[in-house]
């Protein structure tokens, strides 16, 4: 059967970020389990998630594995941001708070690392 | 479909409340959910809710937006503090771990900001 | 009816290891509810769950009392460290994250203290 599992990352100290990168990296090569991972950003987890940010290739190698990246439109609106910002690939959802909702109602199991 | 969410507010730290209550009213603005909203409190986190809090006006707000506010009885009594001490409409619970356990079994979402 | 709790143990600081086993305990002493309870360590917690650990007392009667407590594998080698470093009763299980996902989707609430 599979899983599904989202972490949320709303923290901006690069040890945090690197933290959940590895941690949703780590579930993909356990052998032991098939689980579909998403990551929601919000807050200063922005920061991770940037196309210049130092974990910019950490987050296109997750998205190419599968792992879905969605970041809150609150917080990028809040950041004078916009989308083009962001890794390629990364998905816009209306907040980090319905997603996790959301996606917890769909049975997906919540991370916060 | 009426969603269900709770927030847990554990930390002290000011910014820390703010951010809970940010992302409880960042839920509620959010117009493609319609999510019930809990915010269950325990350890640093009872110093947001005191009657004399800094953001005592911001939680009577998200009461009166319908959001429950519930308040650990280990924690309040092991700060010698009572009910009275707390904004008016936050509900006291036997603990915080086993609301935060009902609630989840109930169908809410979990969100650690 | 019985519930199912998870804790996630995942910081090295002394004072969030405290707080995640008096959690645990005070979940276990509240007789308003029945819950299993377990905790998944990994990260900086592993810290916390060495047989010479200043909290190894604390986690044996946990353990004493019929928690659960699950050492992730990924964590213990990067420590080079092995279950002979563990407090007698913990088990290892393949990740951290997986045995999260493993047991939200088998019913436990999960709490990150």
């Amino acid at each position: 059967m599979t899983e599904k599992t989202v972490f949320h990352l709303p923290e901006g100290e690069n040890d945090y970020g690197k933290r959940v990168f590895r941690n949703a990296a780590n579930l993909l090569a356990d052998t032991t389990i098939d689980s579909a991972v998403a990551i929601v950003v919000n807050g200063g987890g922005l920061d991770h998630v940037r196309a210049d940010a130092p974990t910019a290739d950490r987050v296109r190698q997750l998205l190419d594995d599968g792992v879905e990246v969605c970041v809150c439109r609150n917080t990028l609106e809040g950041a004078d941001s916009d989308a083009g910002d962001l890794v390629d690939g990364a998905r816009l959802v209306s907040s980090a708070m319905a997603e996790l909702t959301r996606k917890q109602d769909d049975g997906y199991a919540y991370i916060r690392p």
